[in-house]
């Protein structure tokens, strides 16, 4: 089947909207119809529609602007519309465009004219503009719970391999070696700079933009503060034409689930790296594994490639985003109906990652012996020899790397590890060095000693880890 | 409402998958339940899957693979399931992952055993892979029957207004007079140019990649090429782990219709600016105009502003395969699932854009006396007296430009148009201008004069018209 | 000339780097000694990198790891470098492949043997860490204060203009009278809310990845506290992996920039359309404008333009690094070190765009007539009609809304402004109207009356103003 | 050192442009004159540049525009000009702004005021097309030429690893045996839709716009046909809004690079993994391999994760441009100015990225021994041992691939090969099994027996390397 056709453009509906319609002789072609309504996806939004029109329908009987007579009328009627909405008993309508329209809309068939003063001093633009802003605001809130029982995992198999071995990469190559425990303390931090991200970006955005109305401002003695307060914003938006043009909130919120995005990439990359049959350094569990219809004797990190393949989509969504804002001049286009999908869209991503990746890192199990064997090939310690020649015999870093190299090659040479070099053999290299050395050739030694504040030192790792879970927990 | 999360992770199915979990001692875990299966979406694919089952089947049987017997019953059971699907009769399972799985699934409800061989020499990945190029290919042409249809109204347009003079701006600053057919004709070069690179990436993609099972070939005796030319393929891919690899088709698409998708932003903004009611060059219709729901008076271009916006989904779509492609090994990976969600998006978005702005041109009223008159500000005819001054007098061009600039500085002084000062004070700029200038000042011999190939010269956008009426429709 | 050709692959020079070269029996191939050096631009961070050598030696000394006598020789020759970087005696070999090479190499030579010294306890991993880490620190300080004198210029023009009217836009239509103070206030919103995200991230950033080493941290004593508060930090990192596979902080950056970006691209457009011909609301200084080589009358507002396209450019270069990050393994790759071209472009291209908008902002002058006529043009008091309506008659807004459209048609067929309907007229769209309505109906009236919170009304606008100032300045 | 600030913006320069700046009576601001000015990437176009202007001066003297005098004066001084410029002899200055101006003003010091004459009947606007788009064409060239390269060097690979048996991976699992020559060729042939890409833009771009003038076309009598000849061009452009408007070449340009960049991510990436010590498949030559500053032992793929990380850079440019060019009317505006740098830079990228490649391709040394080692795990012939059963035994596909799991259980549980297994062993699997099973479980012939058409035989292997090279070479 191709691309599903748009429909006949040229007919068009016999009449104009109800809403806006008044001076309009035709309703919309049909190509409009199909590329206008936002209902389709806005819907989502109908729960902050709802509670943004309650705060402003309490506010305008305090100020006098409604009678409480047609405040309790539009308060029932809501409340009314949302639960018909929430057991499926609501027939949403193209024609209606959006979510504001359809409520208005079953609003007035509901309690007719009292209706109708509800969108006094205020207008579609800051009603979006509310009800998209506290649909991020819970994206964010939701991000940052999640992100937290991702750190939680990380830090229970961070604890129960603190001191387990494995090699240290850069550049897929093996360095130093490192603890399992300690290499998933790195994801901790990264996590825990999202989830800064988070609440900065909500502290920036929890301002109520409801009051601005169309652009200017109202004449109604309107109390924003009111409103603001009623929807658990911290104040009210400044500058009404910015508040109707501003999608900076959906920005921030996009360039900080890309950022996420990427840092689940990578250690869904290491997942899938880990589990060849090359490496064996975990197991996935069968709940997050995959296998083939024509290969029985796989098993495929599915979840891990489809995280890792997801940072695009929400990449993106950023890139859209950008790209619709770029150039356009104030107050409100309609280009900017197009922020919602790709927000949607890539926080539920985000949170489905987070959520999969979650579950992959507590039912993941360590190979132990996979990475403690790895860790000993590469002359992971060789960097412990070098320190060893600059501190016990004064010679320069930059000479203790040059003399640790030859002794590289002569192990190379041998095919055995640098540890089963003789001393013979490495005071042949170089004739300062002692028996004292093969001290420092273990690579539990190796690790031991690296205790430098944020090393990776078992006793450190344990530390951090504790700290990380005063900090995060 | 917040962003859905994603169900409780820990929770897992009684059982695995039927298809290839024989090995699993556990089905998928509810995140992986969710983030898994991509029938959501590939259903959309179900007309290509069977139409490539019902090749591969007549191949099969053609080949001794399989008998006549369940060439017959796996052909009359793929039709069956495709009315079923067609007539909205089919029950799709998540549980069964996909668009295959669900028809091969079904097909074993309905013909037993024999199900089971149609699967012979081939796998999910080249299945996925041919499912999708068709959709691809299908896009491309309904992209084109589209572009086509938005030049044709192009070009009546540019017909009707072969001769209607509107400034020509550079930066937005009215610089020579044009015509609007001439304007017009712009963009029909531009969708010509789309058009071009369609077909260019449809002849590309046109090879077959059935056949290449899992990753490297199958040992049955197959015949790859009748499958493909049953499918209306030029070819067989060549590669088998290429065939299973390769989404450049998909990014082929991508980047061609992110092209097309500035192109028609470019129209877009052209459009908006000229409703506004400082330029009104253009009315657009009802038909593709809505109201606001606070301000009255209000025809706001909002069909222009999404068209203009949505540019940026259509990039957001490629950029997101691109990421998602990048630093894959071979072969399949399931980060490839991706794929699809985008290419969907962006073909459906830029086929109803298309529509929405071929209604749009058919609709629009040009305002000949607004442009008229636009084009007679701004001394748009400054530089025909330049090349006067050029022609006639043999001055260096640099030079008539200086000159000219004195003569607009003098007209900007007095408030007036170029052709209305006086003789006296034109040549009080410069001695050698001759009454002769006032030939060339107005903006009907301006437009007339530029006779060059592909000039706004009436005559050459006539000859212009016809060609390309003759090379696009 | 065509795309320079890389320099011929085959031939490789004599002998391998003799800082890591030790193990290597050939030097870089052609190829190799061209797309591996960063030395090209990573030169940038010389100061950088200077200062963290000199706290990392001053450590090294406390901590008794280096003698206070190679301490001082390193000093004076690390100061000695950057003179000779600083006055343009430095010569940077592409050899020595980037700046911390360069920079050792030539301390080894004035100093001999000691050079070697600094380099333990640390690798060029954490060195690159934390010069890039100062880099972006700085530009995030510099960014903040050119935003700030955007928002002083803004703040002036927009005091100048509390109260002048121009007509407020939605869709590029004219929808109600706002005050252009009111319109550039919006913009200082905006700039606010970008300096609030370079506040935030600049505080993020500031933990010093110093003396994590290759990876794992070191068995030196070192003391990383020491170091991080020389060299300005509020800590040290906490996880040495995530030290040396963290560009979270360019990321940020990067971020931050592309909405800024935006911001300005908006303001831009505006610029662009307000100095149109049809338009003219706004005329740009020389100092920011340009001719026509070809068209003599010519003003382009060039430095708008290219503001509104340098846009892309941040957005390509955030997308660039998130291409670049995505899938990467820890711990660092050579891939990142594609981190910084794209920030140092972002960084000062930014820097440029804030600081040539800050100068149009300043040296624009508006076109009070033209704005004053525009807001009277497009019934842009409608929505003053309709809240009359409901305020003096209690006529639900949405009737209201209709009644107006019906005397907005009647205007438009009289083609005169609703100030200029007759009272009977207006009696004759509906029989409440009463003369009252013409308080009303002028733009004058319209704009004093929107004294919501953030409304347009001049006295809250110059609250705004006075607010901001102290909130900014 | 921060971000270098941008000059201060106050000061300007005393004196406007000479060639635009007749009626302005100040020159640039030096904000301006940082933002303004293209010369300092744009004279790379030098070549190109006078190249068109030699086609124009020849084709004004052949139509009688200019004389034959001043077209000797006008070639000789743009001649001594690209001399002057190739021999570094050639003061490039920014206040000229761009490489037009430049050559323009020389050539005005060479030869006087037959210098002025040679911009009759042209703008910069299609001087500044025709250039860049010569650039292009050649950067397509260089690259169709470089690509070919790097096929032929994997196509020498290829063929010495015809036989040579390795695992195909699906999910970077062992799936079934391949050849490294079949996985090579693969490349060869995504190299190869790359060069067909860049052959179709190039065909596509080869129209000659110059002579299209500031936009509306020109009153001399120009011979554009001549011209464009004279460049190489298959024919001049259309439409002559359209010739200085469209940036189509750039983009397709960069989409095709962003594609061909993915292609060599993904190999880069293979080659990462390949050399790591648990893959072991490769090892890259000491010339594209760079050693630790810390850990002597390193030998690191960098060529190959800077070929990885670049792929970020150029879907960099392409977004950037893509994002520049959205929402512009025509026809030329001075955004388009920032279409330079991203094509510059994204070309010279590629074409380094395509030589490194090459080389490493070249010199790279596959481990046959640990490559079979590979393919003898992870059960890969069990696709063969389910064929087996479908082939031999009649049963159906699914259920063939059902006990095909059994077996491999079994084998798991002994930890053996499938071929390990004994007769009993997988009779007790299922009773149809026989000896003559034990055919089709060994690797060799697993890949001998794929002989599909496309498939892993080592004889279609080497069928399709002869005919990769007719084709391509």
């Amino acid at each position: 089947m191709a691309a599903k056709p748009a429909k006949n453009r040229k007919k068009s509906s016999a009449s104009a909207n109800p809403m806006w319609g008044g001076h309009f002789a035709r309703g919309p072609a049909q190509a409009m119809a199909a590329i206008n309504p936002s209902i389709g996806f806005d819907k989502k939004l109908y729960a902050e529609d709802i509670a943004g029109s309650l705060a402003h329908a309490a506010m305008l009987v305090k100020q006098g602007i409604l009678t409480r007579e047609d405040g309790r009328a539009i308060e029932a009627g809501l409340k009314k519309i949302r639960k018909e909405i929430e057991s499926g008993n609501f027939a949403f309508r193209e024609s209606l465009e959006d979510i504001h329209m359809n409520i208005e809309a079953r609003l007035r068939e509901l309690i007719g004219d009292a209706a109708g003063r509800l969108h006094t001093a205020r207008s579609r633009n800051d009603q979006v503009a509310v009800d998209f802003r506290l649909w991020v605001r819970s994206a964010c809130d939701a991000l940052d719970a999640k992100l937290r029982a991702l750190q939680a995992a990380l830090l229970a198999q961070a604890e129960a391999h603190a001191a387990t071995i494995m090699p240290g990469f850069t550049h897929l190559q093996v360095a130093q070696p490192v603890t399992f425990g300690h290499h998933l303390m790195a994801y901790v931090e990264m996590f825990g700079r999202d989830r800064g991200r988070v609440v900065d970006a909500r502290a920036r955005m929890n301002e109520c933009p409801l009051g601005a109305a169309a652009l200017a401002g109202t004449s109604f003695p309107t109390d924003r503060r009111m409103t603001a307060k009623a929807l658990g914003f911290d104040a009210p938006t400044r500058n009404s034409m910015d508040s109707v043009s501003d999608r900076d909130f959906a920005l921030e919120f996009l360039s900080l689930a890309s950022i996420c995005a990427v840092h689940l990439s990578r250690l869904a990359e290491e997942m899938v790296i880990w589990t060849s049959a090359q490496f064996r350094f975990v197991r996935l569990s069968d709940g997050f594994t995959t296998g083939s219809s024509i290969m029985p004797q796989k098993r495929n990190p599915d979840a891990a490639e489809l995280i890792r393949g997801k940072s695009g989509r929400v990449t993106g969504a950023l890139v859209s985003l950008l790209t619709t804002m770029k150039g356009l001049p104030l107050t409100y286009s309609k280009d900017m109906q197009e922020d919602k999908e790709p927000v949607f869209d890539a926080a539920e991503t985000l949170l489905l990652c987070v959520t999969a990746m979650t579950g992959m890192v507590e039912d993941m199990k360590a190979n132990a012996d996979a990475m403690r064997a790895a860790a000993e090939t590469g002359y992971s310690t060789a960097t412990d020899l070098a320190d060893w020649l600059v501190r016990v015999c004064g010679i320069p870093f930059r000479d203790a790397h040059h003399i640790t190299g030859q002794a590289v090659k002569k192990a190379e040479k041998k095919t055995c590890r640098l540890d089963e070099l003789t001393l013979a053999e490495l005071q042949a290299v170089d004739a300062r060095i002692t028996k004292d050395v093969f001290d420092v050739l273990s690579v539990e030694h190796s690790v031991k000693s690296r205790t430098s504040l944020g090393g990776t030192a078992p006793k450190r790792v344990r530390e951090a880890i504790k700290a990380a879970k005063e900090r995060w927990l």
